[in-house]
Order: C-alpha cells, then structure tokens, then sequence
C-alpha cells in the first residue's frame, strides 16, 4: 500500500508515521526545505510511541520518500492533504491531486475549517479525514462527505477509529467542542477569574479523566444512576436558562489578551522545552492507552482489535514456538533506566499466553472454566533491555503431563542474544473447584506433542537452577 | 477528625467515603429513610477503587454514623452540605449548620450552582467547596468564597487536590466548560449531526485522551510546537470570529429532544446496568490514575504526594520489616479472576526499593550513580489473591555483602499466611559504567546490620528452591 502525504508539518508528519510504521510505502510532497527534517522529527516521536501501546510487533515499516506532488500521488491508494488552512490554496493543491492520484485512490484533507462542499466546489474529488494530534497515538478521524467504501476499512487497518459525520457542518464535531472550551477559557482569563494553569487543572483533575474514557452522554447516564438519562436531563437541563457560560458573546482577540495567555502558559510550562512535554504527552497517552486496552474500553478497544490484527510470530529457526514479538514500552522502564524486572515476568506470562493458545488453551477453552495456575518461576536477568527494543521469547517445553506443564522461556535481544530466561511450572486447574484436574484431551495431546518434539533438545542453559547458585 | 456530611446521594456519599476511607470519623445526616443503603452503596465502589491507586494502605477507616443534623454537626472538623440545588433549602439547612458546628468547623456547600456570596446572603458561614464524579477518586476540588486558613490543607490529606477560583462566578470553572459543551452537544443532536454514541466517541477517541493529562492551554502550548503559544493563538485565534458553535444561541429544551437523548443514550450504553457502567468507569479511572502517577504528571502527581505523606509500614512481631502493605489493586486480576503472576514480582520488586531505602540506597543514592540490579528471581504462589485484598510483605536478607544482596520476601493475606515468596538476588552496580561496584560504606554497613540480625533466623521454606522441585 502507499500513501502519498501533501503537506508535511506536525499533522502531515504524524499521518506518514501512522502509515509507515504500519507497513505502508509513504511519499512525502512539501517544498519547504525544512519538510523532511520535520517530517523526520514526528517520525522519532512516532516511533518512540505508537509500538509501545501494542504487545505484539507492527509489521516492517515501508519505504519513506520526498518527492513532487505529482511523484508522489503516482500510485498511491491515500492521498492526505495537509496543507496550510486556505480554501485558494487547497484549491490549487487538491486539483493537481487530482489529475495526478488514480482514479482508486481515496483523496482525504486534514482541514478542520473547511467543509467537504467547500473542498469540492471547483470540482476536484476529495473527502474530509480530520484527525487529531499527535495523529501517530490518537486514534479519532472524522470523516465528512462522499466517503468511498472502503476508506474507513484502510484507516482501521492502520489502527484509526473512524467517525462518519451524519451532515457536513463548520468544523465536523469534536472542534466545535474545542472552540467552545476555548472562548469560554478566554473570557475566564480575561476576567481574571482563573490563569491558564489553574483552567487546565480544573480540566485535567475532574473531567478530563472521565472524557478520556465515557465522554459526555455515557458520563452522564451513569451520574444519573438509577434513574436513567431523563432524569438526569430534568435536573441539568434548566441550567440552558442560566447564564452560565459567556458563549452567547465573544471576546474581543486583543494583543493584550495574547499576551496574557501567552505569559501564564509560560509561567505554567515554560520550565519544559516543547520537546520534554510531548514526550511527556506521549509517555502519558501510552500509560492511559495502555490501561484502556485492559478493560477493551474506549480508545482502549481500538488498539485492542488493531493488535489482534497483527500477525502472530511464527516458528524460529531452531524450531522452538515463538511466543512473542514486540517492542518494549516506556511504561516499563524504571529508576535504573532499564526495563522493569517485574515486566521480564509479564513478557514471560504473555508468552505462556501464547503457548497456551497454541496447545488449544485459549480464551474460549478458559470460558468453559479450565485454565493454567502458575506455581513457580524462576527468572535470570543476564542482560539490560531498554524502551523500544524489539525483543522476541522463543518457548520450550521441558515437561508436558495431562496435569502439568513446565516451560523454558528466552527473552532475546534484536541480535539474537539471550537477554533474560524464565522457567516456569503450571498446573491445571478446573476453575470452579480452583484445583489441579487434568486437561481437555486435546490440548494434553497438543501439549504433549510439544513435549515429544523438544524432549531431544539440549537441556537450557540456567533450568533448574536455583537463587544465588554459583557460576 | 471528624466530617459531617449534610445531604446523602451520590455526592455526599463520595463526600463521606473520601474521609471515612482516610481515618476520619463521618456522621451522614439525611432525613431520605434510603440515605443509608445510598451511601453504603456508594462506599462499596469507593472500597473497591480508592486503595487501589495507592501502593501503601490507606489508614484504618474512621467510624460511620447517621444521625439527625445537629448531632452529626458537634464537633465536626469539617461540615459539606450536599443537600438539593435549591436556595432556600440550602439557606435553612446553612443556618442550622451555624447554629451547630464550632466556630473551628470548616463549612462548605457542594453547590454547582450558587455563588458563595447567595449562600452566605443571610448572614449564614459557608464557602463552596465543589467536587466532581466520582467524588471518591476525581481530586478535583473548587474552592470559592472565603476559604479558612487550612482549609486546603485539610482536603489534600484525604487525598483531593484544591483549587481556590479567585473571584466568584455562576457555576465556577469546570461547569461552565461541561455547560457549554453540553449546550454544543445538544444542538448536535437536535440537528442530526451526531447521535449520542457518536459525540462521546468525538471525545474519548481524541481530546478526551489529552485532557486527562495536560488540560487545554498545555496541550495547545505542545500543538504551537518551537514557535510556542503566541504563533499557536495566531493561528487559532481567528476562529473566534467564524461560526464555530452554535453557542450564541440556546436549543429549546423540549420533551422531544429528552427524549431524542435519552432514546439514544439507551441504544449506546442500555446494554449494561448503571453498576456495570459504574464499575467500568472506576476500574478505567484507577487505571489512568495509575499511569499518570508513573510520571508523576496530573492528577497522578497528587496520588503520589498524597501516597508520600501515607504513612510507612513498621517492623513486624517477628521483627522481620515489613516492606509492602497495601491493597490489591483490581488493574492487577486477570482472566483466572485473581492476581496476575506477574504482579507477585511488581510487589517483590516495590519491597526491595523500599528495603533498599531502609539500609540508605534511596532516591538519592541513586541520583548519585549507585544503585541494585536484579540479577535472579525466584517466586512460589501458594495461595491466591484476590483485588481488594490487603498484602503484607516481610523481608528477610539472607546475604547481604558490599557487591551482594539476597532477599526473601514472603507476601502474606490479612490473616498472616504465607500467599507467595519471592527470593531475590541483586549485584550493586555503579549506573555509570553498569558493572558490579562496591556499595557506599553506610549503606554496606546497614545491609549488614540487617544481615547479622536475621542470620540467626531459621531459613525460608522454600529459600534455594528450584522450579520444578519436588516436595
């Protein structure tokens, strides 16, 4: 698949890196000589990021190339304009897209201010595919217009979740939201009823924390409780009669307003270079996208279904299963500047995850109330991994009984080395009684195939070893 | 300390289990024959998800009373008035409030809509002191009027992080951004552009995600990248003047847009029960909370400071130190509806850094370069446990030299059983070049007075145990 990206910038840039660190071809037209420096600066964060949401590996990155417009519309399946927020300019841009894209390429514009009907009015073909920054980890594109069949499917397979707007209207939806907050913060700052800083508390210590999950209306039914949404509706709704907020007016956009802003945030964040508070930004949205995914909620349950997408590993070449293939999160960095000892456990738990689903254990067979407990493990750190290392866990079967199941897992490095082992023992369970019972025949046989075919391999070096052991 | 809470429901119950939950005393006065299963309910979600984003136990709860007004005002430390939004209730209840609690008591109302200014218009003592849904783990905490030295204070040791609005307003901050969003949201669905579901996915897939984290000015500061906030303004700026919202204007609150919105809040979330949607929403927001507190950012930097000031386990009558004591946080279950194997190791690896802390090898210490690797790892699970539960961790050193340390720690329930072990053994490095060093003299001479002292001690079951073993 190739993309072809008009425009580059911090928006331009983050729609390459979600295509690119998908697999996709990405072809970049910006005359700004600046273009691929920027460009390559996104990526960074991009690449810094989006893997460690996923616990399995994105699939190789395509081919990244600067090119003409007309070079880099050749063949493309998406074309995305980016371009700065004028209608003569997109005009100008949109039509050269369009005698240069095939006729089966979705042609899309980023803009927020403009309207499909507005795009389209001198003729060209275009959509709208607004997305939100950083474009690489937030997964909202709000579509509006014509959109082709099949447009919304190419966004998901590269981890978006797209929203079709009903009707073309100014500013689709979410930035209409945007500039509400926004006129109303400006009134609050200009009336010395709040600085910048104490706004953004106020946000991001009470709703906030529940938009990032519920938003407004599933907020709502719950603090409705029982009594459902008309009930909440009826206490909240006569508040439309009160003045409370100063939207019915709008501030006058002086310099000295600007100013005010533009001193408060400094005073607020200026200790923190743009740089530290994306990364601070991006650490963050990993942390809550990440928490998400546990529970399949919201944002959550986009990464969820875009992970289990991604293929699973394959067999390595000494034939052992292997049983995962990712890259390490920041998330599971600590004080030393390394990953975690905790999370060389919960790589090793989700590689017995994946063995388990191999030999038929799987989400399913544990729905029918049988599983595997874990008595015992035994890890070795024999070397440092840090955030956004690709590591790989190949599985081998040292014991496989009808009850039993005790497993040798190597945590490798990109050049292949050993970094970490884990031994571990399982028993079967039937969960209602929460004791050992044997397995269902055919995952005991899977198993036990397993255990036949590494039976003649070496004996890993460090099983059975024990805590503090010599050499 | 005690707190006297005027008003039960979903607010005042939120009210009493902050407290309660911290140590203090709470008196619920409430003439609703139905106060005290609400606010036993309320309890219930707070029990499940306040301990939970905290990795050391709260305090022992205080005790739960009901009573009439006057009684549950004597000798309150602090008096919230959670009673219906209506001002000649809120001015009989404020009197009798007065009339009471002592001078000392700190009186506030949880009003969202009336200006401290119209509570204390007939002479009454009261400042506002509004919080947000769920009150047991939003911090949030506008503070209006008047505010009493200390005040403040008093709210940050249960855990709420205050905010003084510097001049009074209808509906403070945070309700006027909710209100005008809520106003946008209506007309969007009056106007078929968006449906419920549709809104709420606008919100929690983009911005939402944002301002859980960094607010509105923050994240605009990061969107104007080097040109910072000024170039940013500059560029949004004109959109005050274009037609963004319909916020000019005020949708007729008729019966058939309730019931547009509640028909659709039905088709969007009908599918699970307020609890269900409750539990969802507390188990996301213990999750986001718990992110954040890794990078100290938000809302997670007022858990953390609040879980400092929490107060350190002691030795334990075995005279072995206890080195973790908290509760099971529900993030930390996983499909076999217990505690996640790899979570044993998250609480083995917290009991290390805090013994390393009790022999001097803190934050500090590695601040200046030194530090522990973890070089082998091995866990027994003995018994389940479940979310919810508290864990004691004990710890034993079994050898302890100026390059070696080797730990055993026991994870015991609240009856004492032994739930898990976990040996551990660790090379003091220099982080410089990461290789084995010798530890500072004091803290070599701490770990070997602990060394001493448990070396007459009889050995772990289970110490030099290795997976697989029998017996």
């Amino acid at each position: 698949m190739k993309a072809a990206i008009i425009g580059g910038g911090v928006i331009g840039g983050g729609w390459a890196a979600r295509f690119l660190l998908n697999g996709w071809d990405v072809a970049v037209a910006d005359p700004d000589p600046e273009a691929e420096r920027k460009i390559n600066e996104v990526l960074a964060g991009a690449r810094r990021s989006l893997p460690a949401v996923y616990d399995r590996a994105l699939p190789a990155e395509g081919t990244l190339s600067f090119c003409a417009l007309e070079d880099a519309c050749a063949g493309a399946d998406w074309v995305q304009e980016s371009v700065p927020e004028r209608l003569d300019i997109k005009h100008t841009v949109l039509d050269r897209v369009n005698a240069a894209a095939p006729d089966s390429a979705v042609i899309a514009s980023s803009t927020s201010g403009f309207k499909p009907s507005e795009l389209t009015a001198q003729g060209a073909r275009c959509i709208v595919a607004h997305p939100f920054n950083p474009v690489y980890l937030l997964p909202l594109i709000e579509l509006v217009g014509d959109v082709p069949a099949g447009a919304a499917d190419m966004l998901r397979s590269v981890g978006f979740s797209p929203l079709h707007v009903r009707k073309e209207i100014d500013a689709h939806i979410a930035d209409r939201f945007l500039e509400a907050v926004w006129r109303e913060a400006l009134w609050l700052v200009k009336d010395g009823i709040a600085t910048t800083e104490e706004i953004d508390e106020a946000i991001r210590m009470g709703f906030g924390l529940r938009w990032a999950q519920m938003g407004l209306f599933e907020t709502y039914r719950v603090a409705g409780g029982e009594a459902g949404m008309k009930h909440f509706m009826a206490q909240f709704g006569p508040a439309l009669q009160w003045p409370w907020t100063k939207l019915m007016d709008v501030p006058e956009f002086t310099d000295e307003l600007v100013d005010l802003i533009a001193g408060q945030s400094d005073a607020q964040s200026g200790h923190l270079s743009i740089r530290e508070l994306e990364r601070l930004r991006d650490d963050n949205l990993v942390g809550i996208l990440r928490s998400l995914k546990r529970t399949n909620a919201a944002a959550g349950g986009v990464i969820a279904a875009h992970e289990a997408s991604l293929p699973q590993p394959s067999a390595s070449p000494e034939a052992l299963p292997i049983t995962q293939d990712r890259v390490i999160p920041q998330t599971w960095t600590d004080y030393n500047g390394h990953m975690n000892e905790a999370h060389y456990l919960e790589l090793g738990a989700a590689a017995t995850d994946r063995f388990m689903e191999m030999i038929g254990a799987d989400a399913a067979y544990i729905a029918e109330g049988l599983s595997y407990f874990t008595t015992e493990n035994h890890l070795q750190y024999l070397d440092e991994m840090h955030a956004g290392d690709r590591v790989r866990v190949s599985t081998q079967v040292l014991e496989g009984g009808p009850k039993k199941m005790h497993l040798f897992h190597r945590m490798m490095n990109p050049a292949g080395e050993v970094a970490a082992t884990m031994e571990t023992f399982l028993l079967h369970v039937d969960l209602g009684t929460r004791r050992s019972a044997p397995a269902r025949a055919d995952v005991a046989e899977a198993l036990a195939a397993f255990g036949q075919a590494h039976a003649g391999m070496p004996r890993p070096e460090g099983a059975g070893r024990y805590v503090g052991q010599r050499g």
